[in-house]
């Protein structure tokens, strides 16, 4: 028969499986020889049975028996004994922490009698009272199921009855009248008695804890988590002891260094005469934990010294709470704690420094995430406005702005050049064009997952939601601070998108220290400590990240500057070069022109216009990236998205019309725009079909790269262009184009007597390439996946169109745990993606396969794209640096690299 | 070494591989002991020897001379003897019949000698020299590569300056100056003389051959036909026989049934002294074949003889060539007769009648398209009216309507009701309005892959292209025949689009006798025996078909009519019932109300509206399909389609205020249009994200469905409803609507007292449904694959925005072969499709999968699902005969069914 409980001495963290994070960190400092309550833990296991079976497995109950009786023999008390009383707490405790989606039941053992056993155990009756009305409504609501609301109406009703103003207030006849009432609830609400029975309780609680593996609230936060279903949750079965009997009681929390900013040196907080859940309610201000010295040295030495034994044990920054039960330490929980971005690269540069882990474990516990937020723009806080409230930080970065509190007036004032911040109750897809006008977005309702935090985080634009204590009027067009402050339409103000912070006014906002040094503006010695540190502590970790990455990093560029910024944050090559923009701005007459021509001399006049204009594109971005790989994409959109807009076309025509005036303009355009209109453009005449569609189309663009690369080369430079065929779905595409291309190729080497590679390849962007990439191979020197493009044809759903009009309820149902425009779906589009690329190897092994859509910058789909042995990823030259640190974590060997979003 | 020449006696008709089509023929008749002129193939491997290796294979020459030498034993003539000369044809024969495509060179081993030989043999010295200048000229321009318009042009200077009328009119003198001419300009286009040497001229010719595999207009006519490219052509060497030597002399073609109706009895054409190209070229009319009986009654006792002994050897209808040279009856080519589709299935009972063939047999050799073809409404032969023209028949139908000439003359015509033809010299996508309002479109320019008749197969419209005979001006709006009729905007005209017949005048149109027959309106006594005979033939074949096929075939039917009319074809259930249509008319307010509702009442309200005009009409299409499964669609479409046109409200609210005026209508609707705008609706807010996100959406549709079969439950009825899902991607999707929908299902058994199953599924049409299909599969009770959609998303690509623009143009190019939403891309979405069903089998042994698509009623598609193991397949109603036949013949034996297109 299978061993479902583990006494702590038992266990171990290596067992969290097992045992749950809980329970396994107890065992551990169990084994340790720190003073942890005695107890035991059931194992998930005994939960997954459960579940699976709807009953306990054989033979559990006589195993907690037993455990029971070995725990009451250690404590020398019996659980829920009249005199002396044994009183446990029932925890939940998964493998990842699921905070607060489960439950958990204090002071099992507690019933009518012992609660006077507690008052004579404690000295303290009203404690005891306290410690048994807390018993009965949290199992009431917890284990059996009742209403919990009524209960805080009782308590609320008693005070109002007597005066109190706080439960504080309330004394042990009070406490015992509310038990009483308490119990009626119980059984008004159940139709059983609250039970007496301690094994009862104890029974019953475990239960609990197993069935809440399963409640709604924690089914959703697993979807989005993406934890697994199956894995169930330990319940560790503890001694109670008690930080709040007396003055020399406590309870406290603790890291071993500072969380919010790496510094060295311990850091905590302390409560006297507390228990855990006074901590949290925040009622009374708690003292630092140096100032515990003070009030109990013994303790606080002993605290010290079983820190630095855990962090040399765990290796890594611990987050610690503890109790004191007249005057004795107790440690009721540790784990590896959680820091923030900077904490993190400087605790992994010290623990290295002071010779504790190795670079790649160092490596292993930054993140290319926590990378990304420090090298945002941010407030400089020497200069602080007045605070306003705090919300939820929902889509990093500073933004400074004009209030405005609609979506017409947002465009409207940003078409004047205004910075407008947007602010709403919440925001709906009508809002779209305010937060595309807007610098950022703040919300008084709403949460991580609501429509402005998604769309905000996929326009990479700052937002603050859930800012609640915020009053805003929209028909009065004001909001209201909780200080009274009321402010208007036009009032500027700023908001942090990490830290949820809302200011009165503009705050000055600064560059980024981490962007300073990529870009060589940084000055070490003018910067402090922290920062300086900060700074070193990057570049140690990201060098041994490209020692370590297996994945070439390139950027995306269109321009030459951000060519240049790329090279600066370590690109190895462009990627991916959009043409569009050459074909827009005042070069938009000639697409009209090209368009509009009736003639084959006419659209042939208007390429040859356009040649010289795109070949000095080109030539300055191989200028900047000489030396190294180039991607230059033909043109990809549909035409119409050269000329203007056909309702707008239609209503100017229209009007003109009504008013007996002629638009000249609009009336030779709307023909032409009438035509080229399509229902669904993303899926119309475009890449590689406007290519072939429009004879002289390919010519002109392949002509332009190759003059360009063969006046570099007559330079003297090392361009190495790639030109790569967009939408391919079929070889023959390909093939077609590839005949052109290499007779321009041919021709131009033949003209400027000067050498030029023919590295032709295409963007694999829909599924239909992915599922002939063995055909595709065959004529393509390069894959690059566009995987934007590949998720809307693998969804059949378009960013524009859907990101803001279902994701956020599709994250609500947890259909979604990112969006996949983020974060490379690997079920769907990734399943295409190894697909292709296996073929592809097989057919031509030394194809070179990269990744230039939006996911080659995020760090989950980066680790994806290492797994199936892709050469490159590329993205934005802003996140370059996180894409290089990424791509070296994803060559750690999994036991050193953890997770991918590592311990923050 | 390998063989690679084959006497034809050494081959027969079972090594086309090896022999080609025409080789193998000719062996199998010289092995009947046939009188076929003696001869000898080269073998495809040789052709695939040369083409890779760009020599002959080692021995050829060899084998050629060995082979030579017999034959001119055989025939006791040299080749290019002077005296008494033997010629020969050298003609290429591929796999598959590819007629027109390569090449072939007559009367090899003529030169300025063997001519005088020729004139002796043959007694005829105009034919010796009028064969010799064919020779040059075919030579030249086939082996040399010369351009073969210098020769045409030599030929109508000679008759100009002799003052002759026709090549006939030309005498000895000047065929000989002709010859002279031509043999200069050979020397001055190529630089080479042409060659006396009749091995020399062999050789080249075989080679010439050889290389016309791989000529441009082969090549693309492979691509279009689907026939690999790496098969190679076998060249037949073949002693000469002529049919011009005098009276006694002649030439025909002959069929062993009539290949047009179908009845029984010899068929053909016999020409007196001539050859088969004069046959061809129609210079004089031929004589129908029954007279030759009168010229030379044995030959043609021969003939008749020969022609049963054919036609009881191949089993099958036989297409001969033969010649009569001085009496003697030769045989030069015979193969399985192409026909019409009537005449294809007469044929078929036919044999089966006369015990030739077994049903199996039969079915193999018609073909759903031919049915199809059948059951298309068709002029009324008897009442023709003057013919006009005939063009090329592009896309099947019989249409009447006034003549327009230009697209927005057609919408504007059709508009007020009228049916209108569109004629253009050739159609462009600007004219796709013109054409969906047209009742058939006729154009004098284009062919099988234009514009015009791709788009208009498309839309299964009637189409008329390549009508070179009309000259069409637009401007002045008429068209003129050859015989000058004028044809003006406004006249009727009719047109055959099977036929290409164009017909002034209002033709009358009648239903075909199959469609009568299967609504039950035939009446057999008054049919004649054509179409009596012919409507017996399709019914015992389909009824073969039933009984052998696998596939269940159903139909897509919206109404209740629809679905009347396609259990009378023989419809086995419906598989797609869209209920888009009971969103619009009249009840299009309630939706509008649904969309503006402000709250979730005025929501509902309107949902409640809508609720039993839906019962309604789910009530109707069960009562029609008593026990019989019916497929019901959730809504589909994006609200927006419900909706007026963005830009048309624009303009009416611009228009109106810049006028002063107000367009209360618009205006209220301008809003709501304008947000639920999506630039992508294909990509949008859609099937079962609509049904998400609307609450009440889901439940008012499964409630409807349920409290429909509930009321025919209790009338006594049986239906047989299956809920189906659009647009799943993920099965949390299908999890959230299977619980929503099963709720109701109960809730609706409940308060009627009727047992209701829960049948719920999901129509996959998005490639991550297929890629994921294993996840779906847990909660679909059934599948239905909606290949439309699929090869949508999977080649990224709308059919609306594209199989105007340019498909055109990807036929040409070769990159199609047929449009992929006409037949299944098998290596694309054929790819997914197979994965897909494959997996959920695998995770659901018992899931019902079937397809809803258009490609359900495809004959190559109907083969491809069936070989993957699909259910079922469900097309519109027309098709349901079709698809029946094809799924019966899809069951069959590989080596009885043939090729999907039959032998029509």
């Amino acid at each position: 028969m299978a061993k479902h409980v583990y006494d702590f001495a038992e266990g171990g963290r290596d067992m969290v499986d097992l045992l749950g994070g809980k329970g396994g960190n107890l065992a551990e400092m169990t084994n340790l020889g720190l003073p942890v309550p005695p107890g035991f833990t059931i194992t998930t296991e005994a939960c997954r049975a459960f579940l699976s079976e709807g009953e306990l497995p054989a033979g559990l109950n006589d195993e907690i028996g037993e455990h029971l009786v070995k725990l009451e023999q250690t404590m020398g008390r019996k659980l829920g004994d009249p005199e002396d009383p044994l009183l446990v707490s029932v925890r939940s405790g998964a493998k990842f922490s699921m905070p607060g989606m489960m439950d958990t039941v204090l002071d099992i053992g507690l019933n009518d009698l012992s609660v006077d056993g507690l008052t004579k155990q404690s000295g303290n009756e009203r404690f005891a009272w306290d410690s048994y009305r807390r018993l009965i409504q949290m199992f009431a609501k917890t284990v059996m199921g009742a209403n919990g609301d009524l209960f805080e109406e009782a308590i609320a009703a008693l005070k109002t009855e007597t005066g109190a103003h706080t439960d504080l207030d309330l004394d042990t006849p009070h406490l015992k009248k509310l038990v009483a009432t308490y119990k009626k609830i119980v059984k008004q609400e159940t139709g059983l008695d609250f039970p007496m029975e301690p094994r009862a309780q104890l029974d019953a609680a475990i239960l609990a804890v197993f069935k809440s593996w399963n409640g709604e609230r924690a089914r959703i936060y697993r979807r989005q988590e993406r934890i697994a279903e199956n894995l169930g949750t330990a319940v560790n079965i503890c001694s109670m002891v008690f930080g709040n009997l007396g003055l020399n009681s406590g309870t406290g929390v603790a890291f071993t260094r500072d969380p919010a900013t790496g510094a060295r040196g311990v850091y905590g907080d302390y409560l006297e005469d507390a228990q855990g859940e006074d901590v949290v309610a925040g009622i009374r201000n708690t003292l630092a934990l140096q100032e515990l010295e003070h009030l109990n040295s013994a303790a606080y030495a002993q605290l010290l010294d079983i820190m630095n034994t855990l962090e040399h044990h765990y290796r890594d920054l611990c987050d610690i709470e503890f109790t004191i039960e007249k005057g004795k330490l107790w440690m009721l929980q540790t784990r590896v704690g959680k820091r923030t971005a900077a904490a993190a690269f400087r605790i992994a540069a010290q623990l290295v420094e002071e010779g504790i882990i190795g670079m790649d474990e160092a490596l292993g516990r930054v993140s290319g995430a926590g990378l990304a937020e420090l090298m945002f723009p941010r407030f400089d806080e020497k200069t602080a406005t007045a605070s306003l409230t705090k919300g939820m930080g929902a889509s990093p970065g500073a933004a400074v702005g004009k209030v405005v509190f609609d979506s017409p007036t947002a465009v409207a004032e940003a078409a004047k050049g205004e910075a407008v911040i947007l602010v709403r109750t919440e925001t709906n897809p009508d809002d779209l064009p305010g937060m595309i006008a807007a610098k950022g977005i703040l919300t008084s309702r709403g949460g991580k997952t609501s429509h402005a935090a998604v769309v905000a985080r996929g326009m990479g634009k700052t937002c603050v939601v859930a800012a609640h204590e915020l009053v805003v009027d929209t028909k009065a067009m004001t909001f209201t601070a909780p200080d009274g402050t009321v402010v208007s339409q036009g009032d500027v103000i700023s908001i942090d998108g990490k830290t949820g912070g809302v200011y009165l006014g503009a705050m000055p906002v600064v560059a980024s220290p981490l962007v300073r040094f990529f870009e060589g503006t940084f000055d070490a010695d003018s910067a402090d400590t922290d920062t300086r540190d900060l700074v070193a502590a990057v570049e140690r970790i990201l060098r041994h990240a490209d020692a370590r990455r297996r994945l070439f990093v390139r950027a995306n560029a269109d321009m030459p500057e951000d060519a240049r910024r790329a090279r600066l944050y370590g690109a190895e090559g462009i990627g991916l070069t959009r043409t569009e923009h050459m074909f827009l701005g005042e070069r938009r007459k000639l697409v009209e022109a090209m368009v509009l021509a009736e003639t084959d001399e006419e659209r042939q006049a208007a390429l040859d216009a356009l040649l010289p204009l795109q070949r000095a594109d080109f030539y300055a971005i191989f200028k900047e990236m000489d030396g190294l790989p180039v991607t230059v994409r033909l043109i990809d959109p549909p035409l119409h998205e050269f000329l203007p807009d056909l309702t707008d076309l239609s209503v100017r025509v229209a009007v003109a019309r009504a008013t007996g005036k002629v638009d000249e303009e609009a009336e030779r355009l709307l023909p032409a725009v009438r035509r080229l209109k399509e229902q669904n453009p993303m899926l119309g005449l475009r890449g590689v079909r406007l290519c072939l569609a429009i004879p002289g189309l390919i010519k002109l663009q392949v002509r332009a790269i190759a003059e360009a690369a063969a006046q570099r080369i007559k330079e003297g430079g090392n361009p190495v262009p790639e030109v790569m065929v967009p939408v391919v779905g079929a070889v023959q595409e390909l093939e077609h184009v590839r005949e052109e291309a290499e007779a321009v190729l041919e021709a131009v080497s033949q003209e400027t007597g000067v050498h030029l590679e023919k590295m032709i390849g295409t963007m694999i962007e829909l599924p239909r390439a992915c599922l002939t990439a063995g055909q595709i191979a065959e004529s393509a020197d390069f894959f690059s996946y566009g995987t934007n493009d590949l998720t809307q044809t693998t969804w059949g759903f378009s960013r524009d169109d859907c990101e803001a009009s279902f994701f956020p309820l599709y994250m609500d149902l947890g259909i979604f745990g990112a969006s996949p425009f983020e974060t490379i779906d690997r079920d769907g589009v990734g399943k295409l993606v190894r697909m292709a690329s296996a073929t592809a190897r097989t057919v031509k092994p030394g194809i070179e396969l990269g990744v230039c859509g939006e996911h080659g910058g995020d760090p989950e789909s980066i680790h994806f794209f290492n797994e199936i042995g892709l050469d490159y990823v590329s993205c934005s030259p802003f996140r370059v640096p996180v894409a290089r640190l990424e791509a070296g974590r994803a060559a750690l060997p999994k036991a050193v690299s953890g997770s991918v979003k590592s311990s923050q």
